[in-house]
């Protein structure tokens, strides 16, 4: 087997498994990279989790991740949250295979009970403010993810890419990046002038991949689907993206419970396949940075 | 009874009422202005439709709903149907007590099979440019309505006030305004400055509120909520629509099935009620034109 050069599994992709279990399925399907999730690191400690990426030889493209910072309470607590996973990105990015990525993927947070959505998004951006001196000297990237506006009161009032790069421009900071997410950004009318700019920028930290499909299920957390199952145009987000300068790694995170239900060796064949057909065309080859 | 002088009913809140229903209940809980759906004047016939609201004293406030222009198939019918639909809403507005409005709302539709969002939005704007001209001259102005993202891919492809004063622009015509609906725009972040935009340009045609709520139902297109029931800050936004100098009806739209489980008397009550805590007392007093 072998996969897509600049392909990377998203570990969200196969949830259950266990990092040791989506390392290997990952070497076996033929990819060269991985994005984590912190609980399976979490769950082997990180000196261990950093031996298993050496291990597997994989490139390291992400971790998820980390961010929630609009809450007044427990904000202490939050930012302290925030640093463990800066360092255990460092760690992990310096255990992975060379082009490996020291991003830190930041998920906003919702609206807090009885708060408003412009206090919640100003406590985030004064939250990143704070971090993001530490992670420039640690060398991680705080990738900010703006995510559907269909999230935006209960997991991220974070919402287009402009927005986070507004963010990214007032805090001023090299270590503040975005992630350009395809099932979040697809039907933004502004998305192609966003693309552009985060390329001049400099802040295209992950771009990642899973598709629009409707009618969407109860649970809209599991609305994803593979590349090309659905209705976004990834030869035109794919160009864009490409035209941006953005040449690393490639992220497929697909939140579904059919997927979940596979195996994991049967589902990430699938992505690879699927990717190949609806992405894959359109990207360059991997070149190390 | 009595209900804010700004106050209008939609009538997708009671949406299994007929015509003659929901103009009776809006007359006996004490609105003074309704907006009607396509699909109950249909029953009774546009002329029976406008003697019906004439006799009810009620102010009109908009029709629901034109446009589904993305399509390429069935394009003559599809505009026709566009036609049709301006000459309701001028017939109406005529019936209509003073302070009518002749606003057709328009969603624009979705992305046809095998299509993309870019050319359906191209679609779009080319049949409101066909279109605006004939609105201008029967005095009926096409009010397109961004919807929630969430929406895009089956329903809408325009997602912005941003979008719409765009598209607004480059038709150039007085006949084309927006609708700013709180449910489709309370999480833009460049809300503020489009509000503002649409003011200046004179191109606010309709303010609707309803509240978002999570988590969402299982069919997203009922997920609305009554004012104050969800997370929206109406405080802000109906601050924001003042500001832009629209004095004009509001409208609630709710499509809710708890609501419409209620008989149309208990849900308008509730309806008024708290439309007056969340709303009314951010709202001047009706003024006419």
């Amino acid at each position: 087997m072998s996969a897509h050069s600049r392909l990377s599994l998203n570990q969200g992709t196969i949830k259950h498994a266990s990092l040791a279990e989506a390392l290997h399925v990952s070497v076996r399907q033929g990819l060269q990279s991985i994005g984590l999730w912190r609980e399976p690191i979490a769950e082997v400690g990180l000196e261990r989790a950093a031996q298993l990426l050496r291990d597997s030889g994989l490139r390291f493209s992400s971790n998820c991740r980390a961010g929630f910072l609009t809450s007044p309470d427990n904000r202490q607590a939050a930012l302290d949250s925030n640093r463990v996973a800066i360092e255990e990105t460092r760690v992990l990015a310096e255990a992975g295979a060379p082009g490996s990525s020291a991003t830190l993927v930041m998920v906003a947070g919702g609206v807090p009970e009885g708060g408003t959505i412009e206090d919640a998004r100003a406590r985030f951006e004064e939250g990143i403010a704070e971090l993001a001196p530490e992670a420039e000297a640690a060398g991680v990237t705080l990738a900010l993810e703006p995510l559907h506006p269909m999230y935006a009161s209960d997991r991220a009032v974070l919402s287009t890419l402009g927005q986070s790069l507004d963010i990214a421009d007032r805090v001023g900071s090299s270590a503040v990046g975005v992630v350009v997410d395809a099932f979040h950004v697809w039907w933004d009318p502004d998305v192609e002038a966003q693309i552009a700019r985060a390329g001049r920028d400099g802040r295209i930290a992950s771009y990642q991949v899973c598709d629009w499909q409707t009618p969407l299920p109860a649970d809209v957390l599991l609305a994803r689907h593979l590349p090309g199952d659905g209705v976004i145009d990834f030869a035109r987000l794919t160009a864009l993206v490409n035209a941006a300068g953005y040449a690393g790694d490639v992220e497929v995170e697909v939140f579904n419970a059919d997927l979940w239900a596979k195996s994991y060796d049967d589902a990430v064949a699938e992505m690879v396949q699927k990717f190949d057909a609806a992405v894959g065309e359109h990207l360059t080859e991997f070149a190390l940075a």
